[in-house]
């Protein structure tokens, strides 16, 4: 089951860190960027093959010791078809390498429409006989907003095509709160929502007591996040805001349990470490972006571990 | 102001539907696929091809009968990168032939993450200087389950581009109802979210009392729309449901005032409507489901009419 495959990396690496490939212009360095607009002009073509050269040059020097890469879908969609293609490629080099995909794409709709996005990205279509992968991602996270029935048909193909979901439920965001904390016959909505998940994941639950169907949790909620991980024991979460947005390794630390349940994502703090002083000093050629990124993986990595 | 146009468009046209432009392989007459299968095989590519061609057809036959088309993006998304480029390509012909383009992507994320949806879907891209449209949609729908911070950078690009939002307050499907319906301080969260957008659009509204930040409020639930257009007096609706999920024009009344208020969505109603009965009779070959959607176009307006 591919949350097995997800905690077996996680051990392997001894990091439960998730690199967020969330490239842009700005992080990439000119002796990659100068090529392509040389080429192709100040087009978004030119930004896009950009961006996955960068990717590519991150993945090469990462995927050794991190179990998994979460494209953010937006910072392609950005660039149009240009920018989708740079993120199909970015998750087809990713696999290649051995790392599990979480592709960041948020997606709700009603049950029909859910179909179409769940055959797009973690299922196949078929097309008179002939079936074809789409965007084909091991996990992709989407919004409850909906309810059950907007989550089933990517049930469906979950067991189908042993994929697993990260169903949103505590954000990381400043106004998260604004909703999922409103407090409904004494509990907050995103405990309804946790609950829901947790019930969504019963079929898919693997060896380790986790299930294939889990949750994202905000780095950034330590006593909501506590609570979650108590009413969610078999919900494996992915827990954004670590570092860029203020989340901090003791207050994840109640997102784990005997030092596995969840993984933690990071995107600027790995992505453009070579644009932080803590690493500039070290790395103080922008040529040096992929090995700053693997500095900032195994700081980060250590940084876990001091309290997990 | 964007949402002036659209007013004025469902004055002109007398008729308050945006067809829902949602192909599926299934509503394509052979005599279209055929052709693009023999090119290209059975491939997304060829599904695509004829997924456009479709749509072109449909626009011909209804730009000068209704205001607006919303193509949901899944559809097209369902076939990958091939399927984008139709989904691009349908817009931009919809968008010459005057018609209002209300993109359903209900895309949600943290701001910096939102950012980059806007950018692509309703804003430009800024590649060293020079700008570039991406989906270039009139309007696009979002979902509200990460709160204000998440909306805030789409109301920008409404503003430098004069675009519009439909946010989500309360979705037609069955399990609607599960968190959406939650009562927390005597209020239900469908309407915690209406004044929300309420407030969102404050800033945005046109000559006609409306706000170009609307809401997405589903046909199948009567009252709770009723109560929505009562707390929500300057949000335009943009109503789902009507039709093949069960939304009567008796039902979506409410979501009127002085006859305007709300765009009704139909979408297999529309441009399938040469495989229900109703219609074969008429249109007794399938070349003619282009003239069979006019028809059930203008029969929905007349359905509507009869109770606005």
């Amino acid at each position: 089951m591919i949350i097995d495959r997800l905690i077996e990396k996680i051990k392997e690496t001894e990091n439960p860190t998730v690199v967020g490939l969330d490239p842009r212009l700005s992080y990439i360095p000119a002796y990659i960027t100068d090529k392509y607009f040389e080429k192709y002009g100040n087009t978004p073509k030119a930004a896009a093959k950009s961006m996955l050269k960068f990717n590519k040059k991150i993945i090469d020097s990462i995927y050794d010791i991190v179990p998994a890469v979460k494209p953010q879908i937006a910072m392609y969609e950005r660039y149009g078809i240009d920018g989708l293609k740079a993120y199909a490629k970015t998750i087809e080099y990713a696999k290649q390498k051995g790392l599990v995909v979480i592709g960041d794409i948020k997606r709700s709709d009603i049950a029909s429409t859910a179909e179409a996005y769940s055959d797009g990205h973690i299922g196949v279509v078929d097309i008179n006989g002939q079936k074809y992968k789409g965007f084909d991602c091991d996990f992709i996270t989407l919004n409850p907003y909906l309810g059950s029935d907007s989550i089933t048909p990517f049930l469906k193909d979950c067991k189908a095509y042993d994929r697993g979901l990260f169903v949103l439920a505590k954000t990381s965001n400043p106004n998260s709160g604004e909703l999922q904390d409103l407090v409904c016959g004494g509990r907050p909505i995103y405990e309804y929502v946790g609950a829901l998940i947790e019930k969504w994941g019963e079929e898919y639950i693997g060896k380790y007591g986790y299930s294939s169907v889990g949750a994202v949790v905000g780095a950034t909620h330590r006593e909501q996040a506590a609570r979650l991980r108590s009413i969610m024991p078999h919900t494996f979460f992915l827990v954004p805001g670590y570092g860029a947005q203020g989340g901090k390794a003791e207050d994840l630390a109640v997102c784990f349990k005997d030092g596995i349940g969840a993984v933690v994502n990071s995107s600027r703090g790995i992505i453009a470490a070579h644009m932080k002083d803590e690493y500039k000093t070290c790395y103080n050629d922008e040529r040096f972006f992929a090995a700053a990124a693997r500095q900032a993986c195994i700081d980060m990595k250590n940084d876990l571990r001091r309290c997990i």
